[in-house]
């Protein structure tokens, strides 16, 4: 500060972007190694393709985005190339798939897990980096695949903690073409149609049927005045598309019947309902009965370029919002068969399906249930009283990390003893060791309950402390089994 | 391709970056998670920044690069601020312990994982994205921290299994400071000299002596004809330089005791040396002998911004090079202390100390030596003899996952049985279970052993085999104790 002239770089993180401290990297990772888990008892192997790709092998799949590069970080390179940060998982495994098509196994499985970044307008909770998990399977026109890639989601909902609370819905893209194919809505002509009632659909829990049906017919102004183009569809149209997403029955079976009954003659139609029979009987050959996963019309997707069946998890417990209200924590997973991405590099058909996990949306869900399984305790404090006797306090350090305990020194200034403990705290540290000259001429040392001392100091009344001392003496010789004792280990 | 006017994007991977499958990624994250295991241990915390920051904050501390830009990958926001994807994991933790002074602990310990980008030349085995492995204490003075990096860096070679392999080589700048005040070569004005004695003595290896005494006088032409300015130092001047770089002896004592003669009256030399024996004493006092940790004034690091202790780690046995000479494996990670890089941000002396390891090379070697620790076996394939009893299949498959074998069924075109033997095979997978139509009858299935398989197909007389089956028939029922047997489990 002394000299005005100079400009100091800011210390800001870029705009939209986060910092993960200690616990929250702890955390996410416990998550995803139990993800992984279970991915791998699947069949699935990692890959791991790099952040950049290049603009062209990208393309512009992402959502609601039209533009080539509109939503991704993008530069150009020594050759003038765009590169740009891939924007999901599934972009870069399409490129991977067609790149390495003669060497993959086939049906080639695969999970991945990183961040991805969209260029987009950051908001509260809404980040430009965030992590996905994914799985697909490439290579597989097997509905068995899809139903599989389901069981796998139900599968690890239940090893995180989460059984009861959470269901997997089934739905089939080809169910609702042959419902737009009775609605007069087919072919090329109707392709813009058909794009604004699937975005519409997929709105349902927000708008309501009241949105969807503006959308489905003449169109509908939000709260900010902002107008939304509508499909133009008649009434009779709109009750036809309307019926499909309400066709979800008690049962399976009775889903299904209904089904029939809307796609009437459509031959997509009846294909897509056979699919769903189809998955409803692999599921339930392997015991995943209705409490965990649904055949559900209400869910579409609002991707583009699925192909035939879409799923989606949702969390069914309830948690409150930032108004205070009541509402389900929702969805924190979808997927589904996409079989065109693949073919647009190598222009042969290439069938694939595959889900995605919202990673932070389920580690909030973790937290909010309780059901994060992370230690995030601090490492015991091995206190500095007498700067010249260092060796001697790394001398604890290392018999305690010898021992398999997680253990520091003291390396800040030692003189403000205060400030060691309050480091200690800061640390979220179990236990404090002390040891000045007095206790070392005794080949003594303190060990400081730093839990229950701060248990005590809440409430110093309590009956079942009056026993346990927060502070103990015990010889140098014992240090590792005392601490280890205090740890209740 | 029936479209001649279609131009399909390319299925590659941008210039100079690479994919990780299967087997790559999960080794090293094996090896991530022990390094983990011990930072953890040592009480540091994990750290993940983003990909992207600011080129002001990441300021121009690339080696060997002078302007901001050049090195990294970098593009302007929406409000035309230059932003860029890190280029290793100091820079960031510098921002963070500058933007966050008021909330850290201090000091701060954290461990970083994951990739940096450089926008460099690509060539064999040097790509444009990779991994680093830092730990960093941020707000000591003292030289114990810089000692606990070297334990910890240790500790983490004999948890990977590499006890006996490698050696943590100290320095300290301070003496190099001083033995080039003893040269004639203090003062501001002489800093480009000294960078370039820097660079020379850190070549040593690579350029052997009388290349670094080039460096050190008028200068050095290279095979290609590419001339190298030189410090221009005289013969003495050189003497007492080269002097420092063999100064290492049998002992840590002798090593201080030629230290301080050549250092002389030199204040900042005197201080150098009294750190490097601080450090020894630390060190011993925690049981690290000279098999593990030396002081080695060869060793002086690359980076100007290293200000006091600085080490290396080096793996000492041998390989065969791209052209079958054998060769010492080398360095695969190094530090030191770094005061000066949060004072760009904050103005203020913030002490900071750490640790890089090359991740890809570490990998490497732990694969040269077959200390790799990570479990690659494919999964069981429940092949499909009969399309028509895909749940039958799918419900194996099932049961095996509960009893948590890795498992999957044949999810491609069942026509070709070959073809499935072939999949698993590619999949490198242990177990094939098959059920035609006769065994379902019967109610059986037919394990094929694949790994005893292919060791009879090596080599059919080994008498080791002759008794056991390669396949077996067992009931329906018995399918997952008869695998898990099969397995060895």
């Amino acid at each position: 500060m002394s000299d005005g002239k100079i400009r100091r770089p800011r210390a800001e993180t870029p705009k939209g972007f986060r910092d993960y401290f200690g616990p929250e990297v702890t955390e996410r990772k416990a998550m995803l190694d139990r993800i992984a888990e279970v991915y791998h008892r699947y069949g699935f192997d990692p890959l791991e393709t790099s952040a950049v790709e290049t603009v062209e092998a990208l393309g512009k799949f992402l959502p609601d985005v039209d533009r080539p590069n509109e939503g991704v970080f993008a530069w150009q390179d020594e050759d003038q190339d765009w590169m740009a940060l891939r924007y999901d998982l599934t972009a870069p495994l399409a490129r991977v798939a067609a790149q390495y098509r003669n060497d993959l196994p086939s049906p080639y499985r695969r999970y991945a897990m990183g961040p991805v970044w969209r260029n987009e307008k950051p908001g509260p909770g809404r980040f430009r980096q965030f992590y996905q998990c994914d799985a697909d399977t490439v290579g597989s026109a097997s509905v068995a695949a899809d139903a599989e890639i389901c069981a796998m989601l139900s599968d690890v909902f239940e090893t995180l903690g989460l059984g009861g609370d959470y269901v997997v819905k089934i739905n089939n893209r080809k169910v609702l073409n042959g419902v737009m194919e009775v609605a007069g809505l087919a072919g090329d002509d109707k392709a813009e149609e058909r794009g604004i009632v699937l975005r519409a659909i997929d709105k349902i829990d927000r708008l309501g049927e009241t949105g969807v049906r503006a959308l489905l017919g003449a169109g509908r102004k939000d709260e900010s005045g902002d107008f939304t183009k509508g499909a133009g569809l008649t009434d009779e149209q709109a009750e036809v598309v309307m019926g499909f997403t309400s066709a979800r029955r008690d049962t399976g079976a009775e889903t299904c019947a209904r089904l029939r009954e809307l796609v009437g003659s459509s031959a997509v139609g009846a294909e897509g309902v056979a699919e769903l029979e189809t998955m409803a009987r692999l599921l339930e050959a392997q015991g995943y009965g209705s409490d965990r996963i649904i055949l559900d019309p209400g869910v579409v997707r609002g991707l583009g370029y699925y192909t035939g069946p879409v799923f989606e998890a949702e969390l069914t417990f309830e948690i409150l919002d930032e108004k205070g209200r009541k509402r389900q924590f929702g969805s924190v997973a979808g997927g589904g068969r996409y079989d065109g991405l693949v073919k647009r590099f190598t222009g042969q058909d290439v069938p694939a399906t595959g889900v995605s996990i919202g990673v932070d949306r389920l580690l909030a869900a973790l937290r909010a249930k309780g059901r994060v399984d992370a230690d995030t305790t601090g490492p015991v404090v091995v206190t500095v009283m007498d700067r010249d006797r260092m060796a001697d306090y790394m001398a604890m350090v290392g018999e305690l990390r010898q021992a398999g305990i997680r253990a520091e020194a003291y390396l800040g200034n030692p003189k403000n003893f205060g400030n060691q403990l309050k480091y200690a705290d800061k640390r979220n540290s179990p236990v404090a060791v002390i040891q000045g000259g007095n206790e070392a001429e005794a080949g003594k040392v303190i060990l400081k309950d730093l839990i229950l001392g701060a248990k005590i100091a809440e409430n110093a009344t309590l009956e079942e402390w009056k026993d346990r001392p927060a502070q103990i003496e015990v010889p140098r010789a014992d240090l590792v089994a005392a601490v280890r004792k205090m740890l209740g280990q």
